[in-house]
């Protein structure tokens, strides 16, 4: 397949990256790479740790979600954007609409961890019209919320992955790795609904062509692993998991494509695995990661990856977790 | 007073850092400078944490040892180095000397945090005749037992800040953080033995003239503070605080002139809200940092330090604390 052919009909192309980056310059965090010794002598590969936790807002949505809403039209703006999220991409777009001055309604989980709910709500302080509507996620269908709030109320929708501004604006964590450390071998991202990787995708096999990308879901929610055996979108039920940001049923119908076409493979970690590099990254790393946070790293450290000799860019999500529950996890409790 | 005059009769000079940071460009790390708008917003300042945390080894102590060692002659290398430390100097010259292919007698305290008694072990393995030797903090004279085995054994004692070496290591740290952040109104480091304030204090002046060189110290270890109060350098007894990294007994023939001259003044903070910041940097920045790397923060999120309006650097110091101990605090148990 020659480069020209290997994005043809995907919703994003690397163009679409670079118009990105170009919108989030001075608006999103540019985040730290670190390196752990540790870690290299584990694995046996070079890791790359793209930082998103350092993110604004403390994960990497804030990227995709600014990068939508600031493509609004003056209508759009003044009548606002609404959200359905497990609760990173609430905050990103509760921010991401401060910083552009337009209302938002964010309809998230009951059980979202109180820090997300807490930072949703302070984001939309003094903010005209805006408000947290919250909803059962293993009863109640969040998309259908979403669609009835929207209409209602004549906002925008935006929702968490399946959007081509929102997997655009996700790639450019992969576009800075890449053009900070030079070429990678392999890009592991963790998945839920395939935001992050679809955009990653495309930003890495642009500026590093060859590179295996691969995802990494939690193992009690391995749908897109499912999806690509299956060669079609499998939904399953909303998977019980401490990765709380890739809680999602299904893939979407703009992220899967580039999903078959620029991933290599999905594998998946157990929460215990999750558990386990939360603390090597405290204890190594002197890093806050929430558990979505951890899927990538826990897959090469743990050993379910093996890519001895090889230069890896590993996604770190995030670091929104709620400090007793994240207390409990580092104590082993 | 000129700026010629400024550096006059002490023990280290501002070319002394600069050839540190020659010899520590390629195997110290540069560690990033993060910034929270959480913690401008508190304090009205604008802050620029220079993250140690992150520093190889896990702490600043790094620059120091290495900078010390890497000066040793042939005849020296060859028999090797003696250190005491309450741990982050231990590891630290036990990295540099490991890096050097030299032995290295480490003598601790039997309380040390177990992570950093490992870590000195561990980065002893395989070297020939290196050890760690232990003594009771609270009833031993840890100079005294250094000063003898090094006599006994014919290596050379590097002590954890009064040696001009050490100190202009450690105020690498600071160059770095003024060169990429420009120039500083304040520089805010914490104090323990006083090396690491002295080297950022001579690097700080040098770069950023007229920056305001200010010192923290845990309430209960208050001898540097003291000191200035009465001219002379003050002896305390061993403080209990959970800041192990500042439980010196009294600032350093060397240092303390350092500290005289460029050093405005020294506050002090509670254990309580060392604890609060250490809470601060994991729900907010999403760092672990270790009790004594709390100190200069915590001063100017406690509002000890009222600096509203001015570009402030932070020194965070290191990031070696028991996952158990550091789960127990964020727990607030």
């Amino acid at each position: 397949m020659t480069d020209a052919a290997l994005f043809t009909d995907l919703a994003i192309q690397p163009a679409d990256i670079d118009a990105a980056a170009a919108r989030l310059a001075g608006v999103a965090r540019r985040t730290p790479v670190l390196t752990s010794r540790q870690a290299d002598e584990r694995t046996g590969a070079k890791l790359f740790f793209k930082c998103e936790n350092f993110q604004r807002m403390g994960a990497f949505k804030f990227r995709g979600a600014y990068n939508a809403l600031a493509q609004f039209g003056p209508a759009e703006r003044a009548r606002g954007v609404i959200a359905f999220s497990s609760g990173n991409h609430a905050q990103a777009v509760a921010l991401a609409a401060r910083l552009l001055g337009m209302p938002s309604v964010i309809v998230m989980p009951t059980d979202s961890p109180a820090a997300k709910l807490a930072a949703t709500r302070e984001y939309q302080q003094g903010q005209r019209d805006s408000e947290v509507v919250l909803y059962d996620r293993y009863k109640e269908d969040r998309e259908a919320i979403g669609r009835r709030l929207a209409a209602e109320r004549g906002m925008t929708l935006i929702p968490p992955f399946d959007h081509p501004h929102v997997m655009a604006g996700q790639g450019t964590a992969a576009a800075e790795l890449v053009d900070e450390v030079g070429p990678l071998d392999a890009l592991v991202v963790c998945v839920g609904g395939g935001g992050l990787i679809s955009g990653c995708a495309v930003a890495a096999h642009a500026r590093s062509p060859g590179v295996e990308v691969i995802g990494v879901e939690p193992e009690a929610g391995n749908d897109v692993q499912q999806s690509l055996a299956a060669g079609r979108i499998v939904r399953i039920d909303t998977p019980r998991t401490i990765a709380d940001g890739a809680q999602t049923q299904a893939a979407g119908a703009l992220t899967f494509p580039v999903i078959q076409r620029l991933v290599r493979r999905v594998v998946t970690v157990s929460d215990e695995q999750l558990v386990r590099t939360m603390r090597f990254f405290a204890e190594r790393v002197k890093i806050v990661v929430e558990p979505t946070g951890c899927l990538a790293a826990a897959a090469l450290l743990e050993g379910v990856l093996a890519l001895r000799g090889r230069r890896v860019g590993v996604i770190v999500s995030g670091g929104n977790v709620d400090l007793p529950r994240y207390a409990a996890m580092l104590a082993g409790s």
